[in-house]
């Protein structure tokens, strides 16, 4: 550390400073645009810094909060530390962390859950204000001042390009030989000379592999050695090995149909261990020569490379287990053939995703009876994590999946409900719901149709009579119009029920 | 008529037949894709005859009912004739006819609601079934075989490269100087081979003005002399004009804030009285040299055209009054220098309203406080229309707006409410909601602050003291968390007062 050997840019190297003196440049109220996509690539020392100072500016009386904007969820030296000291008065696009979404749910923070393949745009159209600061985890500095980026690219691109000034965090914890496997293209010229993006298939590289910046805007360099921090994945479940089993038999009679090919179209997976379940299943299933567009790279995509059923793996950033890593380090040299790091805009933009026909496997919190889907919010509670890159590729895949246990909580929570309580995908954007127990296959169904499939096929066999019941009044009620029918006055009946007993089953 | 003028394909002059031969030709259970988006280019007399046999089969006690899909809504010889006699069984992707209103809401028809952009991708990946015949309206059969269409694209070019069979009706009404106005591009290639969509700006030229088909599919020709029917435009009335006028200030002051170039970014435009009175406004307004990349041509665009305002027109249907249609004929060589007309799933791609930046203007029925929007379905009624392709726009113009008058039904019904009765755009595609007294500008706002600005800007003034009540208590609420709080057991007690008083207001 603080020997530079990563700072090739000579006029660089005088701004080296603390992670506190950096943070000390960042004024109360400032917009900053930080890196960090999953637990990857984030920056973990300004951050502290400034988690820290807000407690020192607290103790004197004055205030300290500042707008965070980042790719999306980040390590705990991000948001849970400045969660904590209460240093964040706006979050944007997303956050996984516990003590971030606490402040969120609490009223601290203000948070707005947008679309990854949006945040850029709407950053560039000026939604947040100027962008003061851009906080930037890279691997190194190049002599030209070109940037490698680390384990995340998400959306540095256009912090680094809008914000007033950079600060660089240098992390030697970062593998020097993460260079060559990013691929940066930047959708900054103005509406009206946007040219279609450069991405014909999973593999393409028509990018660079670095990031150019405007070398004045630096004011400062902070050296670290910091390891990503990432969840380990735990072994697939029952619940998870029998959706991944109606996930693959749907999978391989859409390929028997002729509506897909032998090696599928792209592949797009949600994080979790329901979405690992589905990889190791494809890992041990029929299907060669897959490929994937995505966002995050899993455990079970690295297992998918090592066997070759997979060729290549396109994403924005890493979401490895701590296992996964050393057995990344170890194979690197391969792993950079077949992965590549986009800009978030890139790795979720809707032209490349209706382009390739991805098939895109995403969790929810609750799904309606006619298809609606909750993403984000937990009725008593709030906001779980946010919608993140689910709805660029639900909406534009070829194949929208949406997979779930039917149950949470032992059985006091269905994720079959009435009416959703927050809906983050309608019903126009849903292909397929799945659980444990089937798999509902929505596509070319009206509602009605609709709610037939998703219950018969997917609710857990308790609230399967209750769904039934609500339907069957529904569909008759003389005050609901037959395309969508609800009964208002209950619509939301189980989840009061819920907060009001602990459990959406009535009481026997 | 019958004089096959038009038919300039030898071959295929021995398939002149009427329309009721040509009807005959379709079983029972079909599925048939025909043309038609508004009140354009829909076939006129095939579907006639098809409701008159619905009504013969019933007498002899058979069955007569097919699957209709079509580009959008078409006129009443097609949907309110065959929704007359119950000739459909399921329909797909928009309508708009009062007749199979009553009948997908008293559930005799199974309708299916779906984005425009994605019915042509839905059908070529078989959700609908083998497509069994395509009965399209066209101007003219070329010699070669390929065709001119009428006045609109729709979804024809899917249905006639998906269909086994192919029914062609030639109407004599469609002016023949149509020709060379068409711009067909179908993206008809196996994902893997797809490339960049060939539009790069609202006047884009890359595609074939005349439509190819398999000459050996078609099995009819009907030929026709019938207008299409749209409706004639209300002159803007004052409750229109005050919402044209908060977003012609917004646009003045995006462009003044550099976020608009100052002949703003291509516009669309949905279709309605709103609609047209933004667009009055626009032609009246600072703006010059504007340009659209929207669904359909109103009378309003017809006037920006005439005076230089806008330069160019891209949609896939006409939708004019009839003044307007006289209008369009008199000028007609002009005007196929400045309109085009693509296939609906290049007109809404998603790929190039992002390329674009289009600014989306569309309706809504109501929005709830925290920017949801429900566009399809009235309480108590069921389906409008349909989301049409207004989520096509919303989910990926630069800026999302959608306008409403604040209540309709002289103030019994509030369009700003707690909780939307069926979401059709979420919060996370929502920049702008205007009604007559004021523009909510959403961007960059969390939930909270979104639903402080709604209240405030949108809401009627006697629906803003129990909005505010409303939001007070959620906000407050122990049961709720923070970040989108609602009562739930109250969130739909509007709609439900609504239906059992018929006014959303408590009594006094």
């Amino acid at each position: 550390m603080a020997d530079k050997s990563r700072i090739l840019n000579k006029s660089l190297q005088s701004k080296v400073m603390s992670a506190e003196e950096a943070a000390s440049l960042i004024p109360n109220g400032a917009v900053v645009g930080m890196s960090g996509f999953t637990g990857a690539g984030y920056p973990k020392a300004v951050p502290v810094a400034l988690a820290k100072r807000a407690v020192d500016e607290r103790l004197k009386g004055a205030k300290f909060k500042i707008n965070v904007l980042s790719g999306a969820s980040t390590g705990p030296e991000l948001d849970q530390a400045m969660g904590l000291t209460e240093a964040v008065a706006f979050r944007f696009p997303y956050q996984g962390d516990a003590v971030m979404r606490e402040k969120i749910n609490a009223g601290i923070v203000e948070y707005q859950d947008m679309h990854l393949s949006h945040a850029g745009t709407h950053v560039r159209n000026g939604f947040y204000g100027k962008v003061n600061f851009a906080v930037i985890e890279v691997t190194k500095i190049r002599e030209d001042g070109s940037l490698v980026y680390s384990s995340s690219v998400g959306a540095n691109n256009i912090y680094l390009e809008q914000a007033e000034k950079i600060i660089l965090e240098v992390n030697s914890w970062q593998d020097e030989r993460l260079e060559g496997m990013h691929d940066i293209i930047s959708i900054n010229q103005p509406y009206g000379d946007r040219k279609p993006i450069d991405v014909w298939a999973a593999d393409s590289r028509n990018g660079s592999p670095y990031q150019t910046i405007d070398v004045s805007k630096v004011v400062a360099i902070v050296e670290t050695d910091c390891a990503d921090r990432n969840a380990p994945f735990k072994a697939p479940e029952a619940v998870h090995k029998a959706i991944a089993g109606h996930i693959l038999d749907f999978l391989a009679n859409e390929v028997k149909q002729g509506r897909l090919p032998k090696n599928l179209t792209p592949l797009q997976s949600g994080v979790g261990n329901i979405a690992n379940a589905v990889l190791v299943g494809l890992n041990e299933g029929p299907f060669e020569k897959m490929t994937s567009y995505t966002e995050v790279i899993q455990d079970g995509m690295l297992d998918m490379l090592d066997s070759g059923k997979l060729t290549v793996a396109s994403a924005t950033a890493f979401s490895v287990s701590p296992e996964g890593q050393v057995r990344f380090n170890n194979n690197i040299e391969r792993y950079r053939k077949q992965i590549i790091l986009r800009p978030q805009e890139i790795s979720n933009h809707p032209e490349v995703i209706r382009r390739l026909g991805c098939i895109a496997m995403n969790g929810l919190v609750e799904a309606d009876i006619y298809g609606h889907v909750n993403s984000t919010h937990i009725a008593g509670k709030g906001i779980e994590n946010g919608i993140g890159g689910s709805g660029d590729f639900a909406r534009n895949a070829a194949i929208s999946i949406f997979m779930t246990p039917a149950t949470a909580k032992d059985g006091k929570i269905s994720c079959i409900v009435p009416f959703a309580t927050h809906i983050d995908h309608t019903e126009h954007d849903v292909s397929v719901i799945v659980t444990e127990h089937g798999l509902a296959d929505l596509r070319g169904k009206s509602p009605k149709q609709r709610a037939k499939e998703i219950v018969e096929k997917c609710a857990a066999p308790e609230y399967k009579p209750l769904l039934n019941d609500y339907m069957k009044r529904a569909f008759a009620s003389p005050s609901a119009g037959r395309q969508s029918p609800h009964l208002f006055e209950e619509a939301f009946s189980w989840h009061s029920r819920l907060l009001k007993t602990g459990d959406m089953r009535p009481k026997k």
